[in-house]
Protein backbone atom coordinates (compact mmCIF):
# COMPACT_ATOMS: atom_id res chain seq x y z
CA UNK A 1 0.00 0.00 0.00
CA UNK A 2 1.47 3.49 -0.84
CA UNK A 3 -0.10 7.20 -0.76
CA UNK A 4 0.71 9.67 -2.80
CA UNK A 5 -0.45 13.16 -2.12
CA UNK A 6 -1.49 16.07 -4.65
CA UNK A 7 -2.53 19.29 -4.14
CA UNK A 8 -6.15 20.04 -6.12
CA UNK A 9 -4.98 23.33 -8.26
CA UNK A 10 -7.85 25.70 -9.90
CA UNK A 11 -6.86 24.08 -13.46
CA UNK A 12 -8.61 20.65 -11.96
CA UNK A 13 -11.98 22.00 -11.57
CA UNK A 14 -14.86 22.48 -14.00
CA UNK A 15 -17.22 25.35 -14.41
CA UNK A 16 -18.91 24.11 -11.03
CA UNK A 17 -16.16 24.72 -8.85
CA UNK A 18 -15.10 20.94 -8.42
CA UNK A 19 -12.46 18.48 -9.95
CA UNK A 20 -14.20 16.78 -12.71
CA UNK A 21 -14.50 13.18 -12.77
CA UNK A 22 -12.81 12.41 -16.05
CA UNK A 23 -9.91 14.49 -14.26
CA UNK A 24 -9.76 12.31 -11.14
CA UNK A 25 -8.91 9.59 -13.00
CA UNK A 26 -6.16 11.30 -13.79
CA UNK A 27 -4.93 11.99 -10.06
CA UNK A 28 -5.22 8.24 -9.84
CA UNK A 29 -3.50 7.18 -12.56
CA UNK A 30 -0.80 9.96 -10.91
CA UNK A 31 -0.98 7.88 -7.73
CA UNK A 32 -0.59 4.75 -9.60
CA UNK A 33 2.89 5.97 -11.21
CA UNK A 34 4.05 7.20 -8.43
CA UNK A 35 3.27 3.00 -6.70
CA UNK A 36 4.59 1.21 -9.29
CA UNK A 37 7.76 3.38 -9.99
CA UNK A 38 8.43 3.27 -6.02
CA UNK A 39 8.37 -0.68 -7.13
CA UNK A 40 10.40 -0.39 -10.15
CA UNK A 41 7.78 -1.08 -12.49
CA UNK A 42 8.06 2.39 -14.05
CA UNK A 43 9.10 3.76 -17.22
CA UNK A 44 12.34 1.73 -17.80
CA UNK A 45 11.12 -1.54 -16.55
CA UNK A 46 8.12 -1.09 -19.04
CA UNK A 47 10.16 -0.66 -22.17
CA UNK A 48 12.33 -3.26 -20.82
CA UNK A 49 9.98 -5.60 -21.20
CA UNK A 50 7.97 -4.54 -24.33
CA UNK A 51 5.14 -3.92 -22.12
CA UNK A 52 2.48 -1.39 -21.35
CA UNK A 53 -0.49 -1.23 -18.58
CA UNK A 54 -3.78 -0.82 -19.81
CA UNK A 55 -7.07 -0.49 -17.43
CA UNK A 56 -10.10 -2.68 -18.78
CA UNK A 57 -12.37 -1.95 -16.05
CA UNK A 58 -12.93 0.92 -13.34
CA UNK A 59 -15.31 1.53 -11.06
CA UNK A 60 -15.21 4.92 -8.90
CA UNK A 61 -17.40 6.07 -6.33
CA UNK A 62 -17.58 10.30 -5.83
CA UNK A 63 -18.70 10.53 -2.47
CA UNK A 64 -17.20 14.26 -1.61
CA UNK A 65 -15.84 17.21 -4.45
CA UNK A 66 -12.53 18.22 -3.75
CA UNK A 67 -11.67 22.26 -4.66
CA UNK A 68 -8.65 23.90 -5.22
CA UNK A 69 -6.45 24.15 -2.24
CA UNK A 70 -7.56 20.74 -0.99
CA UNK A 71 -4.58 18.20 -0.77
CA UNK A 72 -5.58 14.27 -1.16
CA UNK A 73 -3.78 11.67 -0.15
CA UNK A 74 -4.39 8.49 -2.70
CA UNK A 75 -3.91 5.29 -1.98
CA UNK A 76 -2.76 2.51 -4.19
CA UNK A 77 -3.71 -1.25 -2.74
CA UNK A 78 -3.91 -4.43 -4.50
CA UNK A 79 -7.22 -6.31 -3.68
CA UNK A 80 -6.13 -9.39 -5.67
CA UNK A 81 -3.75 -10.53 -8.41
CA UNK A 82 -5.07 -13.16 -10.99
CA UNK A 83 -3.10 -14.83 -14.08
CA UNK A 84 -2.81 -12.37 -15.95
CA UNK A 85 -5.37 -9.00 -14.00
CA UNK A 86 -4.52 -6.87 -11.47
CA UNK A 87 -7.21 -5.52 -9.17
CA UNK A 88 -6.18 -1.98 -7.68
CA UNK A 89 -7.98 -0.38 -5.00
CA UNK A 90 -7.64 3.31 -4.63
CA UNK A 91 -9.16 5.93 -2.25
CA UNK A 92 -8.33 9.43 -2.10
CA UNK A 93 -9.23 10.58 1.10
CA UNK A 94 -8.61 15.01 2.50
CA UNK A 95 -5.60 14.73 3.57
CA UNK A 96 -5.39 15.07 7.48
CA UNK A 97 -9.17 13.19 8.04
CA UNK A 98 -10.48 10.46 6.87
CA UNK A 99 -13.23 11.69 5.06
CA UNK A 100 -13.21 10.16 1.61
CA UNK A 101 -13.52 12.06 -1.45
CA UNK A 102 -13.40 9.44 -4.47
CA UNK A 103 -13.39 5.38 -4.07
CA UNK A 104 -12.62 3.28 -6.98
CA UNK A 105 -11.69 0.03 -7.95
CA UNK A 106 -9.45 -1.11 -11.19
CA UNK A 107 -8.28 -3.74 -12.97
CA UNK A 108 -5.23 -3.59 -14.66
CA UNK A 109 -3.50 -5.68 -17.64
CA UNK A 110 -0.06 -5.11 -18.93
CA UNK A 111 -0.28 -6.06 -22.79
CA UNK A 112 2.42 -6.80 -24.91
CA UNK A 113 3.63 -4.05 -27.38
CA UNK A 114 4.03 -7.06 -30.22
CA UNK A 115 0.83 -9.08 -29.74
CA UNK A 116 -1.23 -6.47 -27.79
CA UNK A 117 -2.36 -9.02 -26.00
CA UNK A 118 -2.10 -9.69 -21.94
CA UNK A 119 0.89 -10.73 -20.22
CA UNK A 120 0.69 -13.73 -17.59
CA UNK A 121 1.96 -11.79 -14.31
CA UNK A 122 5.40 -13.56 -13.91
CA UNK A 123 8.65 -13.79 -12.35
CA UNK A 124 9.24 -10.68 -13.67
CA UNK A 125 6.91 -8.72 -11.85
CA UNK A 126 7.01 -11.20 -8.54
CA UNK A 127 10.73 -10.06 -8.64
CA UNK A 128 9.70 -6.17 -7.68
CA UNK A 129 6.05 -7.04 -6.73
CA UNK A 130 5.77 -9.98 -4.58
CA UNK A 131 2.65 -9.09 -3.32
CA UNK A 132 1.03 -10.04 -6.83
CA UNK A 133 2.73 -13.92 -6.25
CA UNK A 134 1.39 -14.26 -2.62
CA UNK A 135 -2.31 -12.86 -3.40
CA UNK A 136 -3.93 -15.71 -1.09
CA UNK A 137 -7.52 -13.94 -2.60
CA UNK A 138 -9.62 -15.80 -5.04
CA UNK A 139 -8.13 -15.33 -8.19
CA UNK A 140 -9.41 -12.48 -10.23
CA UNK B 1 -31.60 7.36 -26.82
CA UNK B 2 -29.20 9.64 -28.45
CA UNK B 3 -26.15 8.95 -30.19
CA UNK B 4 -23.23 11.47 -30.89
CA UNK B 5 -20.24 10.65 -33.42
CA UNK B 6 -16.72 11.91 -32.27
CA UNK B 7 -13.49 11.41 -33.91
CA UNK B 8 -11.12 10.18 -32.14
CA UNK B 9 -7.82 12.52 -32.22
CA UNK B 10 -3.72 12.25 -31.58
CA UNK B 11 -4.09 14.21 -28.84
CA UNK B 12 -6.75 12.07 -27.18
CA UNK B 13 -4.36 9.35 -27.56
CA UNK B 14 -1.44 8.86 -24.95
CA UNK B 15 1.87 7.17 -25.35
CA UNK B 16 0.63 3.82 -26.42
CA UNK B 17 -1.46 5.04 -29.57
CA UNK B 18 -4.49 4.08 -27.32
CA UNK B 19 -7.31 6.66 -26.27
CA UNK B 20 -6.38 7.23 -22.41
CA UNK B 21 -9.08 6.14 -19.81
CA UNK B 22 -9.17 9.50 -18.53
CA UNK B 23 -9.71 10.94 -21.82
CA UNK B 24 -12.72 8.68 -22.64
CA UNK B 25 -15.09 10.20 -19.59
CA UNK B 26 -14.83 13.48 -21.47
CA UNK B 27 -15.67 12.28 -25.04
CA UNK B 28 -18.69 10.69 -22.39
CA UNK B 29 -19.75 13.37 -21.18
CA UNK B 30 -19.79 15.59 -24.43
CA UNK B 31 -21.98 12.60 -25.73
CA UNK B 32 -24.29 13.48 -22.70
CA UNK B 33 -24.15 17.19 -22.72
CA UNK B 34 -25.00 16.85 -26.28
CA UNK B 35 -28.21 14.45 -25.50
CA UNK B 36 -29.47 16.89 -22.21
CA UNK B 37 -29.10 19.40 -24.85
CA UNK B 38 -31.35 18.14 -27.12
CA UNK B 39 -33.87 17.61 -24.66
CA UNK B 40 -33.81 21.40 -23.43
CA UNK B 41 -31.85 20.36 -20.56
CA UNK B 42 -28.83 22.94 -21.58
CA UNK B 43 -26.95 25.29 -19.77
CA UNK B 44 -29.69 27.61 -19.72
CA UNK B 45 -31.66 25.02 -18.05
CA UNK B 46 -29.39 24.61 -15.42
CA UNK B 47 -28.76 28.35 -14.99
CA UNK B 48 -32.74 28.93 -14.53
CA UNK B 49 -33.22 26.33 -11.85
CA UNK B 50 -29.85 27.05 -10.54
CA UNK B 51 -28.60 23.18 -10.38
CA UNK B 52 -25.73 21.83 -11.98
CA UNK B 53 -25.33 18.07 -12.89
CA UNK B 54 -22.90 15.30 -10.86
CA UNK B 55 -21.88 12.47 -11.78
CA UNK B 56 -21.86 10.34 -8.01
CA UNK B 57 -20.84 6.66 -9.47
CA UNK B 58 -19.24 5.89 -12.53
CA UNK B 59 -18.27 1.80 -13.82
CA UNK B 60 -16.78 1.63 -17.04
CA UNK B 61 -15.38 -1.26 -19.00
CA UNK B 62 -12.68 -0.96 -21.37
CA UNK B 63 -13.19 -3.29 -24.23
CA UNK B 64 -11.25 -2.41 -27.62
CA UNK B 65 -8.83 0.42 -27.72
CA UNK B 66 -9.82 3.58 -30.27
CA UNK B 67 -6.85 5.44 -32.13
CA UNK B 68 -6.62 8.60 -34.05
CA UNK B 69 -8.87 8.36 -36.89
CA UNK B 70 -11.64 6.10 -35.36
CA UNK B 71 -14.87 7.60 -35.02
CA UNK B 72 -17.19 6.66 -32.27
CA UNK B 73 -20.72 6.24 -31.77
CA UNK B 74 -21.76 6.92 -28.40
CA UNK B 75 -25.11 6.38 -27.30
CA UNK B 76 -26.99 8.00 -23.90
CA UNK B 77 -29.48 5.47 -22.45
CA UNK B 78 -31.54 6.08 -19.26
CA UNK B 79 -31.05 2.58 -17.64
CA UNK B 80 -33.53 3.96 -14.58
CA UNK B 81 -34.46 6.71 -12.95
CA UNK B 82 -34.83 7.21 -9.22
CA UNK B 83 -36.39 9.60 -6.62
CA UNK B 84 -33.17 11.54 -6.94
CA UNK B 85 -30.87 10.26 -9.32
CA UNK B 86 -30.95 8.96 -12.76
CA UNK B 87 -28.76 5.78 -14.21
CA UNK B 88 -27.60 6.00 -17.78
CA UNK B 89 -26.22 3.80 -19.89
CA UNK B 90 -23.29 4.66 -22.47
CA UNK B 91 -21.88 2.99 -25.24
CA UNK B 92 -19.19 3.86 -27.70
CA UNK B 93 -18.58 2.00 -30.73
CA UNK B 94 -16.70 2.29 -33.56
CA UNK B 95 -19.31 4.19 -36.13
CA UNK B 96 -20.67 1.81 -38.76
CA UNK B 97 -19.84 -1.81 -36.65
CA UNK B 98 -21.30 -3.63 -33.78
CA UNK B 99 -17.78 -3.20 -32.35
CA UNK B 100 -17.86 -2.11 -28.41
CA UNK B 101 -14.94 0.05 -27.48
CA UNK B 102 -16.55 1.10 -24.09
CA UNK B 103 -19.55 0.61 -21.92
CA UNK B 104 -20.49 2.36 -18.97
CA UNK B 105 -23.20 2.93 -16.57
CA UNK B 106 -23.19 6.03 -14.85
CA UNK B 107 -25.41 7.60 -11.86
CA UNK B 108 -26.10 11.34 -11.98
CA UNK B 109 -27.78 14.01 -9.56
CA UNK B 110 -28.88 17.36 -10.02
CA UNK B 111 -27.60 19.66 -7.07
CA UNK B 112 -28.92 22.52 -5.88
CA UNK B 113 -26.57 25.73 -6.06
CA UNK B 114 -27.48 27.03 -3.35
CA UNK B 115 -27.82 24.14 -1.00
CA UNK B 116 -25.06 21.53 -2.69
CA UNK B 117 -27.86 18.91 -2.11
CA UNK B 118 -29.39 16.54 -4.83
CA UNK B 119 -32.97 18.13 -5.69
CA UNK B 120 -36.01 15.69 -6.60
CA UNK B 121 -36.17 14.84 -10.23
CA UNK B 122 -39.71 16.72 -10.36
CA UNK B 123 -41.65 18.71 -13.14
CA UNK B 124 -39.26 20.58 -14.51
CA UNK B 125 -37.67 18.12 -15.80
CA UNK B 126 -40.47 15.82 -16.75
CA UNK B 127 -41.40 18.46 -19.30
CA UNK B 128 -38.27 17.73 -21.31
CA UNK B 129 -37.84 14.38 -20.19
CA UNK B 130 -40.85 12.31 -20.04
CA UNK B 131 -38.66 9.28 -19.92
CA UNK B 132 -37.63 9.97 -16.54
CA UNK B 133 -41.60 9.91 -14.95
CA UNK B 134 -42.25 6.86 -16.40
CA UNK B 135 -39.55 4.88 -15.62
CA UNK B 136 -40.91 1.35 -15.38
CA UNK B 137 -37.34 -0.17 -13.69
CA UNK B 138 -36.95 -0.72 -10.05
CA UNK B 139 -36.43 2.79 -8.61
CA UNK B 140 -32.51 3.45 -8.19
CA UNK C 1 -9.13 28.81 -45.35
CA UNK C 2 -11.45 26.42 -42.79
CA UNK C 3 -13.73 27.30 -39.84
CA UNK C 4 -14.93 24.85 -37.52
CA UNK C 5 -17.28 25.04 -34.62
CA UNK C 6 -17.08 23.56 -31.35
CA UNK C 7 -19.83 23.94 -28.78
CA UNK C 8 -18.15 24.86 -25.30
CA UNK C 9 -19.01 22.18 -22.69
CA UNK C 10 -18.96 22.51 -18.52
CA UNK C 11 -15.98 20.44 -18.08
CA UNK C 12 -14.54 22.73 -20.70
CA UNK C 13 -14.47 26.00 -18.12
CA UNK C 14 -12.27 26.09 -14.91
CA UNK C 15 -13.13 27.43 -11.51
CA UNK C 16 -13.57 30.85 -12.70
CA UNK C 17 -16.57 29.28 -15.34
CA UNK C 18 -14.02 30.32 -18.38
CA UNK C 19 -12.27 27.86 -20.86
CA UNK C 20 -8.80 27.26 -19.53
CA UNK C 21 -6.05 28.60 -21.16
CA UNK C 22 -4.53 25.06 -21.89
CA UNK C 23 -8.40 23.79 -22.98
CA UNK C 24 -8.06 26.56 -25.75
CA UNK C 25 -5.17 24.57 -27.28
CA UNK C 26 -6.79 21.41 -27.51
CA UNK C 27 -9.84 22.97 -29.01
CA UNK C 28 -7.15 24.92 -31.50
CA UNK C 29 -5.60 21.22 -32.43
CA UNK C 30 -9.05 20.15 -32.85
CA UNK C 31 -10.09 22.70 -35.30
CA UNK C 32 -6.51 22.27 -37.39
CA UNK C 33 -7.25 18.26 -37.20
CA UNK C 34 -10.56 18.85 -39.13
CA UNK C 35 -8.91 21.56 -41.58
CA UNK C 36 -6.38 18.91 -41.93
CA UNK C 37 -8.13 16.26 -42.43
CA UNK C 38 -10.58 17.84 -44.80
CA UNK C 39 -7.44 18.28 -47.25
CA UNK C 40 -6.56 15.03 -47.35
CA UNK C 41 -3.46 15.50 -44.37
CA UNK C 42 -5.34 12.63 -42.50
CA UNK C 43 -4.05 9.90 -40.16
CA UNK C 44 -3.68 7.87 -43.18
CA UNK C 45 -1.89 10.17 -44.89
CA UNK C 46 0.67 10.73 -42.09
CA UNK C 47 1.06 6.83 -41.50
CA UNK C 48 1.19 6.82 -45.39
CA UNK C 49 4.20 8.78 -45.06
CA UNK C 50 5.75 8.02 -41.72
CA UNK C 51 5.00 11.53 -40.39
CA UNK C 52 4.04 13.64 -37.64
CA UNK C 53 3.19 16.97 -37.01
CA UNK C 54 4.82 18.62 -33.79
CA UNK C 55 3.95 22.71 -32.98
CA UNK C 56 7.44 23.87 -32.62
CA UNK C 57 6.21 27.64 -31.07
CA UNK C 58 3.04 29.09 -30.29
CA UNK C 59 1.49 32.92 -29.29
CA UNK C 60 -2.50 33.04 -28.30
CA UNK C 61 -4.01 36.30 -26.85
CA UNK C 62 -7.07 35.47 -24.82
CA UNK C 63 -9.41 38.22 -26.04
CA UNK C 64 -12.70 37.55 -24.50
CA UNK C 65 -13.63 34.14 -22.03
CA UNK C 66 -15.86 31.35 -23.51
CA UNK C 67 -18.11 29.80 -21.17
CA UNK C 68 -19.95 26.04 -21.66
CA UNK C 69 -22.92 26.87 -24.04
CA UNK C 70 -21.04 29.13 -26.07
CA UNK C 71 -20.41 28.15 -29.57
CA UNK C 72 -16.74 28.93 -30.75
CA UNK C 73 -15.98 29.57 -34.69
CA UNK C 74 -12.57 28.33 -35.16
CA UNK C 75 -10.91 29.31 -37.95
CA UNK C 76 -7.61 28.24 -39.48
CA UNK C 77 -5.33 29.81 -42.16
CA UNK C 78 -1.59 29.51 -43.90
CA UNK C 79 0.32 32.99 -42.70
CA UNK C 80 3.25 31.73 -44.51
CA UNK C 81 4.92 28.53 -45.62
CA UNK C 82 8.73 27.96 -45.15
CA UNK C 83 10.92 25.14 -46.80
CA UNK C 84 10.31 22.91 -43.63
CA UNK C 85 7.35 24.54 -41.58
CA UNK C 86 4.02 25.95 -42.00
CA UNK C 87 3.03 29.34 -39.52
CA UNK C 88 -0.82 29.12 -39.40
CA UNK C 89 -3.33 31.90 -37.84
CA UNK C 90 -6.24 30.60 -35.95
CA UNK C 91 -9.36 32.58 -35.18
CA UNK C 92 -11.62 31.63 -32.50
CA UNK C 93 -14.77 34.05 -32.58
CA UNK C 94 -18.00 33.57 -30.76
CA UNK C 95 -19.90 31.88 -33.94
CA UNK C 96 -22.53 34.42 -35.63
CA UNK C 97 -20.30 37.91 -34.28
CA UNK C 98 -17.26 39.04 -34.95
CA UNK C 99 -16.46 39.10 -31.53
CA UNK C 100 -12.89 37.41 -31.08
CA UNK C 101 -12.34 34.99 -27.98
CA UNK C 102 -8.68 34.06 -29.24
CA UNK C 103 -6.28 34.78 -31.82
CA UNK C 104 -2.96 32.00 -31.97
CA UNK C 105 -0.18 31.85 -34.15
CA UNK C 106 1.66 28.27 -34.30
CA UNK C 107 4.27 27.36 -35.90
CA UNK C 108 3.85 23.40 -37.66
CA UNK C 109 6.39 21.00 -38.93
CA UNK C 110 6.22 17.61 -39.86
CA UNK C 111 8.54 15.26 -38.27
CA UNK C 112 10.36 12.24 -39.75
CA UNK C 113 8.87 8.93 -37.55
CA UNK C 114 12.60 7.68 -38.01
CA UNK C 115 14.51 10.17 -37.56
CA UNK C 116 12.72 12.59 -35.90
CA UNK C 117 13.70 15.54 -37.90
CA UNK C 118 11.13 17.88 -39.96
CA UNK C 119 10.90 17.19 -43.65
CA UNK C 120 10.59 19.51 -46.72
CA UNK C 121 7.10 20.44 -47.90
CA UNK C 122 7.40 18.76 -51.06
CA UNK C 123 5.17 17.41 -53.57
CA UNK C 124 3.27 14.96 -50.87
CA UNK C 125 1.43 17.86 -49.39
CA UNK C 126 1.47 20.08 -52.57
CA UNK C 127 -0.66 17.85 -54.08
CA UNK C 128 -3.33 18.27 -51.64
CA UNK C 129 -2.38 21.26 -50.00
CA UNK C 130 -1.38 23.88 -52.72
CA UNK C 131 -1.23 26.76 -51.00
CA UNK C 132 1.69 25.92 -49.17
CA UNK C 133 3.54 25.85 -52.41
CA UNK C 134 2.38 29.27 -53.71
CA UNK C 135 2.55 30.96 -50.19
CA UNK C 136 4.40 34.56 -51.48
CA UNK C 137 4.68 35.92 -48.36
CA UNK C 138 8.99 35.94 -47.29
CA UNK C 139 9.75 32.21 -46.15
CA UNK C 140 9.30 31.82 -42.69
CA UNK D 1 12.06 32.76 -8.96
CA UNK D 2 11.17 29.18 -8.19
CA UNK D 3 11.71 25.63 -9.55
CA UNK D 4 9.05 23.37 -9.18
CA UNK D 5 9.89 19.55 -10.25
CA UNK D 6 6.92 17.56 -12.19
CA UNK D 7 7.73 14.16 -13.03
CA UNK D 8 6.40 13.40 -16.92
CA UNK D 9 3.70 10.38 -16.95
CA UNK D 10 2.61 8.32 -19.63
CA UNK D 11 -0.80 9.87 -19.77
CA UNK D 12 1.27 13.03 -20.50
CA UNK D 13 2.09 12.21 -23.73
CA UNK D 14 0.03 12.12 -27.02
CA UNK D 15 0.21 9.43 -29.51
CA UNK D 16 3.59 10.36 -30.99
CA UNK D 17 5.20 9.19 -27.22
CA UNK D 18 5.82 13.40 -26.38
CA UNK D 19 3.97 15.44 -24.26
CA UNK D 20 1.23 17.24 -26.25
CA UNK D 21 1.73 20.92 -26.54
CA UNK D 22 -1.70 21.65 -24.75
CA UNK D 23 -0.80 19.11 -21.47
CA UNK D 24 2.75 21.49 -21.34
CA UNK D 25 0.75 24.62 -20.83
CA UNK D 26 -0.50 22.93 -17.37
CA UNK D 27 2.76 21.77 -15.98
CA UNK D 28 3.48 25.39 -16.52
CA UNK D 29 0.47 26.02 -14.66
CA UNK D 30 1.17 23.72 -12.10
CA UNK D 31 4.68 25.44 -11.80
CA UNK D 32 2.88 29.01 -11.11
CA UNK D 33 0.45 27.68 -8.89
CA UNK D 34 3.20 26.24 -6.44
CA UNK D 35 5.08 29.78 -6.86
CA UNK D 36 2.00 31.78 -6.15
CA UNK D 37 1.29 29.84 -3.18
CA UNK D 38 5.02 29.85 -1.52
CA UNK D 39 4.66 33.45 -2.00
CA UNK D 40 0.92 33.62 0.07
CA UNK D 41 -0.98 34.19 -3.25
CA UNK D 42 -2.56 31.12 -2.58
CA UNK D 43 -6.44 29.98 -2.84
CA UNK D 44 -7.15 31.81 0.28
CA UNK D 45 -5.67 35.14 -0.94
CA UNK D 46 -7.33 34.97 -3.72
CA UNK D 47 -10.73 33.88 -2.22
CA UNK D 48 -10.10 36.94 0.30
CA UNK D 49 -9.84 39.55 -2.02
CA UNK D 50 -11.90 37.97 -4.42
CA UNK D 51 -9.57 37.49 -7.44
CA UNK D 52 -8.78 35.31 -10.00
CA UNK D 53 -5.88 35.14 -12.14
CA UNK D 54 -6.07 34.88 -15.81
CA UNK D 55 -3.39 34.55 -18.67
CA UNK D 56 -4.46 36.87 -21.64
CA UNK D 57 -1.23 36.15 -23.56
CA UNK D 58 0.93 33.50 -23.85
CA UNK D 59 3.84 32.64 -26.25
CA UNK D 60 5.69 29.15 -26.00
CA UNK D 61 8.76 27.55 -27.97
CA UNK D 62 9.01 23.97 -28.00
CA UNK D 63 12.53 22.73 -28.24
CA UNK D 64 12.98 19.52 -27.30
CA UNK D 65 10.21 16.82 -26.46
CA UNK D 66 9.55 15.39 -23.13
CA UNK D 67 8.86 11.94 -23.05
CA UNK D 68 7.50 9.99 -19.88
CA UNK D 69 9.78 9.45 -17.10
CA UNK D 70 11.51 12.49 -17.66
CA UNK D 71 11.62 15.14 -14.82
CA UNK D 72 11.23 18.49 -15.72
CA UNK D 73 12.40 21.25 -13.48
CA UNK D 74 9.99 24.32 -14.16
CA UNK D 75 11.25 27.89 -13.35
CA UNK D 76 9.19 31.14 -12.85
CA UNK D 77 10.15 34.19 -13.09
CA UNK D 78 8.85 37.61 -12.98
CA UNK D 79 10.31 39.32 -16.30
CA UNK D 80 7.96 42.53 -15.92
CA UNK D 81 5.54 44.11 -13.86
CA UNK D 82 2.91 46.94 -14.97
CA UNK D 83 0.37 48.48 -13.30
CA UNK D 84 -2.52 45.69 -13.69
CA UNK D 85 -0.50 43.10 -15.15
CA UNK D 86 3.01 40.35 -14.55
CA UNK D 87 4.61 39.62 -16.97
CA UNK D 88 6.57 35.83 -16.28
CA UNK D 89 8.98 33.88 -17.97
CA UNK D 90 9.11 30.25 -17.23
CA UNK D 91 11.60 27.69 -18.48
CA UNK D 92 11.29 23.64 -18.07
CA UNK D 93 14.96 22.43 -18.52
CA UNK D 94 15.29 18.46 -18.12
CA UNK D 95 15.95 17.97 -13.96
CA UNK D 96 20.16 17.73 -13.91
CA UNK D 97 21.01 19.21 -16.97
CA UNK D 98 20.29 22.73 -18.76
CA UNK D 99 18.69 21.35 -21.81
CA UNK D 100 15.40 23.60 -22.50
CA UNK D 101 12.32 21.70 -23.31
CA UNK D 102 9.76 24.61 -23.42
CA UNK D 103 10.09 28.24 -22.91
CA UNK D 104 7.59 30.53 -22.35
CA UNK D 105 6.98 34.17 -21.71
CA UNK D 106 2.65 34.93 -20.15
CA UNK D 107 1.29 37.79 -19.41
CA UNK D 108 -1.25 37.55 -16.03
CA UNK D 109 -3.73 39.74 -14.44
CA UNK D 110 -6.23 39.55 -11.59
CA UNK D 111 -9.68 39.80 -12.36
CA UNK D 112 -11.99 41.28 -9.87
CA UNK D 113 -14.79 38.63 -9.39
CA UNK D 114 -17.58 41.14 -8.83
CA UNK D 115 -16.13 42.97 -11.99
CA UNK D 116 -14.78 41.15 -13.90
CA UNK D 117 -11.83 43.64 -14.57
CA UNK D 118 -8.36 43.40 -13.52
CA UNK D 119 -6.92 45.28 -10.42
CA UNK D 120 -4.00 47.29 -9.94
CA UNK D 121 -1.06 45.60 -8.44
CA UNK D 122 -1.40 46.98 -5.06
CA UNK D 123 -0.13 47.00 -1.37
CA UNK D 124 -2.03 43.58 -1.41
CA UNK D 125 0.09 41.66 -3.44
CA UNK D 126 3.54 44.08 -2.28
CA UNK D 127 3.05 42.41 0.72
CA UNK D 128 3.44 39.08 -0.09
CA UNK D 129 5.21 39.74 -3.73
CA UNK D 130 7.93 42.85 -2.93
CA UNK D 131 9.45 41.79 -6.48
CA UNK D 132 6.26 43.10 -8.33
CA UNK D 133 6.51 46.47 -6.68
CA UNK D 134 10.06 47.31 -7.29
CA UNK D 135 9.85 46.02 -10.87
CA UNK D 136 12.68 48.65 -12.88
CA UNK D 137 12.04 47.13 -15.97
CA UNK D 138 9.92 49.68 -18.49
CA UNK D 139 6.50 48.83 -17.16
CA UNK D 140 4.30 46.07 -19.40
Amino acid sequence: MSVTRIKVRGYHEDRFGHVNNARYLELLEEARWADFEARGVDVDFLKKHSLFPVVVHLAITYRRPASAGDTLAISVDVVRAGRRKIVLGQTATFDGSDDVCVEAELTVVFLDEATGRPVPLDDRFFRVWPELRSSDAPPA
